[in-house]
């Protein structure tokens, strides 16, 4: 794909972008404010730009005069490049010399894989589907030849694939003899690989064997995602009209939703507790399955894929979240010593939990550590390849608990932190999920104290998700809108900053800018959950790399995961002390890093006893009675900490800050 | 147990019985006739006989006066023996000399194996079950130690027991965690070998392990039988309140019913063809398995153990049987080439279809050679230990088919025959199978042609099952009153050959002497029915020897299993010309062979993997278009055969006979 230029003027900054990207978004990833409180959708009218030179697509719009759209001037939301450019911000929008110090210079962001490199961190395997789908053809019986049918089949598969030792399922058997009948001798196998060897599960008149799918869901407590993955391709499914246009998000098949369990609690205690109850555990796991059926039917929908398709399941959750789903009692989970019920699950029928796929799917669930290092977490460190390694590398996988794996290829340890769902959107007045209409990116003007957001889609918006979390208080903190205690400053700069229901408040977006007909505000007490949600996180990954004598200074890579969208501004997030102040060349964003290792884990034998070799080498530090962990909370509990030698950039910016003002 | 002669007069037979053997049932296996035509039920009292000397136990009876009792007189049918004894038969019972010299001397009927020799019959095993139960002991975890229960409790066995690769049962896995602590860490836990391994299938408190059951059962297509065996006992359980007392039957607890399927036909073919009606395949397999969860239900009845002690269950079957019973299509079986579905078939968990047992027990079915020779053949020489031997055996399996194998333990080779179930009971007017009630043995006076019968239980007959239709038959021949074509001779000589409704018969016993009644008769029909039977055996078994170039002769050994109860008289059988004729010390009689096989796979890991060998060894030969062998059938639509020089033996009691009459 062609590579342009844009450069921003007055500020000078400029950015590489791919062909077509779209303006606005070029704008807040080179760190160009301009003002956009519609989130993209092109409604507000208010990132006007000019276009000095160069080569863009961008149609009239209402809020443009025929005399501007003359002269040059566009809707940045509007415009898709189309060459090298030059863009005149106006004044308006345009942040002053001495405050553009102060956001510092943006590195190009390198941590954001792309689809195809994201599998490159994991070597020494090929597409080698662990169920996988074979032709297989037969010379019919004759009396001097009239062993068994399965017997023939098997020898067949043998023959001519080289396989051996296959078990057969016994649904398999009761059918087969019809089927390869009608089928003509020639027939289309499934075969899955399991620690025992291969096992025979379906068996159809001639199909194309290159249609095999898998879905491989990521259960969080909060946040459930799913993808449909086209095995043989090894890839995420595409949506037949799914051609991102820039405003569509679903280009693949990938669709998340909210756990329906967050309707009897929270967090994982509250659930486990009401799994105690008479007839609570069956009703949590038809729930959770229930979400996960909803799921498949929109993976299934959008990808136009049929259901008998679907040959194999994959499933990464946290150790509570995979055996509501098994529906195993989690009681022991919660009570001292923390003891979950199995390290490896085995391979477990999808209609015998409710999963409404083909009676030949099996379930793989992805195993755990301990009660609060479960399966996803082994998935992302099976996924972004830590356990290959001689690199140092700290994994943080960022949801509803913050678990943080510390390691290489010769040892692993891990915590895990309660951090609160306040990235997922929970405990946050207008949070939500990472989807369409969310608040994915923000950029406050230090002067005007004016939003840019974005939202994903460039729709209305309707919430802020974790990302656009992170960029407003880091927003927020470095206008000197609110303090490093998480307090709005009520110096009445800006009418944006109010006095509403719950307190103090910024108005991120106007009531009639969103589509849900209500101002949308981050009060300060979703600053408060936030805060407590990063030091949790952070002082998990203290106390892991203290319990074996190492610094954050030691760490060769840093590898981020959790389901905040396409993008997480690293030095946002290092601004308020949720991450480590690190080069950020050390960084790696995954994103939904237990999605990947599930999506690995279809695409490869091989990666299936790694899996199960990362649980066993795995140690987990427990927290629960941990004093040095509440310590290093407490000291935490400060944007971005209380420790101002470990963030000497961030002091250095707020130094630039306070010179300024 | 101490043995006693007992020694009759005046023929001066005599014979070794065991202490308290019933002394009528004494004299019938000496060969010495005692009129008595209700079975040993002591209702006749024609068995009159006087003690000459020695000791028995014998009460008063009706039938005798005091006086008569006074001078030794008893009923034979009430008497137990106690010690060597002189037994006076009088003249109303008496055959004379010249009556007896056609009778033949008997051999001691070392055919007959004792529980114990029956297990001897297969070298090199232990007791070992493949499913077998437990004691493990775990410490509690602590948070020093908290690794998942199943780990805990895997590990615990492999230190304990030295038991590695285990996979667990999913089941077992949701109820673990309370269980363990319920149990305090003390369980008894349930392991199966499969063909991949051991597999943990049930977890309990801390029990008595060796308190191990299983069921095994024979599914015939007219017959089900089926046993409950202690596993660590090595034996068939012994009912709690069935000391033999030699009226009593089910001393062991082993139950049997007509497979209620008949009611669909009688022959595989008929169900086969109703398998393919609509709903048809579901009807039969629930309704086979509705005979099994009878005959469940009366072994734990009888036995007194808890449903919940039993771990697994043993079938063997033909192939259709098995396929019916599993739910697969038997269509295949019966259009040529004959193709069964599987020879191998997983474990299939037993309330999967519909067995009423505990959710942890599988079904083992054994493995299977052809649609004709099935599971319970493989069982059957799995039990004689025919693939263990250098010496040439024949096995003939008789029941509603005949199946035969020839080999030893470097080859093996089997036909089928459809014989017809004469020999359970179907298509003979009185016909029953060998149970309570049933004519198991008959003698005819040669003089006065008044019977002798013995039921099974010695009560009040209520018909004739497979043996007593052969001591039938046999005594019929000898006596003159039936021709080597199966037709009565018309001489008037008693008036217990008449005409009845459905052509001549015999009365074996009369209305008032019986539980039905009604009299109990033998038609010429019921005879031509058994010849045909009789015929389609024979004539498999010698088309099997001439297809690989050896005679009769040449065998060293001949084992004859079918549910015959506990008596077949070898004599009668090759005097009808059912066996060769060859020395009675090359017969061995194993019963139910199928049942044998099943008992020894349950009791040994070792079987386990033999039955399979076997299996895979043993070549069939298909008769459906075999033209020698519908030679061979119409040869031996005989008593005992046109080839009258392959019974030189019969031929000279015949010739005897003649000269006397």
């Amino acid at each position: 794909m062609d590579k342009y230029k844009v450069t921003f003027h007055p500020s000078g900054r400029s950015i590489s972008v791919d062909e077509g990207e779209n303006l606005l978004q070029a704008a807040m990833e080179a760190g160009v404010h301009i003002n956009a409180s519609c989130g993209g959708s092109t409604t507000c009218g208010k990132c006007k730009i000019k276009i000095a030179g160069g080569a863009a697509d961008s149609p009239m719009h209402p809020k443009l005069s025929p005399a501007e759209y003359e002269e040059g001037y566009r809707l940045a939301c509007l415009t898709s490049i189309r060459g090298d450019l030059n863009v005149e911000i106006p004044p308006e929008s345009q942040v002053d010399k001495a405050a553009l110090a102060l956001k510092g210079d943006r590195e190009q962001a390198s941590y954001l894989l792309s689809p195809k490199d994201i599998y490159q961190l994991v070597q020494g395997w090929d597409v080698d589907p662990t169920v996988f789908k074979i032709h297989v053809e037969m010379d019919p019986p004759t009396l001097e030849d009239n062993v068994s049918d399965l017997t023939r089949l098997i020898t067949a598969i043998n023959r001519q694939h080289g396989i051996n030792g296959i078990s057969t399922d016994f649904r398999v058997i009761m059918k087969l003899s019809r089927i390869l009948r009608e089928a003509g001798w020639k027939v289309t196998v499934t075969l899955v690989l399991t620690r025992k060897g291969y096992k025979l599960i379906n068996v159809e008149p001639e199909a194309d064997s290159r249609q095999n799918y898998s879905i491989v869901v990521d259960i969080g407590t909060t946040t459930i995602f799913g993808q449909l993955l086209n095995l043989n391709e090894c890839k995420v499914v595409a949506c037949p009209d799914g051609i991102c246009d820039g405003t569509r998000l679903f280009a693949l098949a990938e669709a998340s939703d909210y756990n329906a369990q967050i309707s009897f609690g929270e967090d994982v205690i509250i659930r486990i507790v009401y799994a105690q109850k008479p007839g609570g555990l069956k009703k949590m796991q038809e729930t959770v399955v229930g979400t996960i059926n909803g799921i498949i039917e929109e993976l299934l929908g959008m990808s136009r894929i049929d259901r008998s398709l679907i040959s194999h399941m994959v499933v990464a959750g946290n150790t509570t979240m995979t055996q509501l789903f098994l529906g195993i009692d989690p009681k022991y989970i919660r009570e001292a010593p923390y003891v979950p019920t199995a390290h490896f699950i085995p391979p477990v029928r999808a209609v015998h939990l409710g999963i409404n796929l083909g009676e030949h799917v099996h379930v793989y669930t992805f195993p755990m550590v301990a009660s609060y290092v479960g399966g996803d977490i082994v998935a992302g460190v099976l996924g972004s390849g830590i356990f290959q390694r001689e690199a140092l590398t700290l994994y943080m996988d960022i949801g509803t608990n913050g678990e943080i794996v510390l390691g290489n290829k010769d040892w692993l340890a891990s915590v895990s932190c309660s951090a609160g769902p306040a990235f997922e959107g929970a405990g946050i007045k207008f949070g939500m999920r990472a989807t369409s209409g969310a608040i994915e990116e923000v950029s406050i003007n230090p002067h005007t104290y004016e939003p840019m957001i974005l939202t994903i889609g460039m729709v209305k918006p309707i919430g802020i998700c974790g990302s656009g979390l992170i960029d407003a208080v880091a927003e927020l903190i470095e206008t000197g809108l609110i303090d490093q205690n998480g307090k709005f400053r009520l110096d009445g700069a800006t009418e944006r900053v109010r006095k509403g229901p719950d307190g103090y408040e910024y108005v991120l977006a106007r009531k009639e800018e969103t589509r849900i007909n209500d101002d949308i505000v981050l009060t300060e007490i979703d600053i408060g959950n936030l805060i407590r949600t990063k030091a949790a996180i952070y002082a998990g990954c203290k106390v892991l790399l203290d319990s074996v004598g190492l610094s954050f200074r030691e760490l060769d890579q840093v590898i981020i995961a959790g389901g905040f969208g396409r993008h997480l501004d690293l030095e946002k997030a290092m601004f308020i002390g949720l991450l480590p102040e690190l080069e950020i060349g050390k960084f790696i964003f995954v994103g939904n890093g237990s999605l990947l290792g599930a999506r690995l884990l279809s695409f490869s034998q091989a990666l299936l006893k790694e899996a199960e070799r990362i649980s066993l080498m795995m140690t987990n530090l427990e927290l629960s009675n941990h004093n040095g962990f509440m310590n290093e909370f407490m000291a935490a509990m400060f944007l971005p900490h209380t420790d101002a030698e470990a963030f000497p950039r961030v002091q250095e910016r707020l130094r630039l800050k306070k010179k300024a003002a």
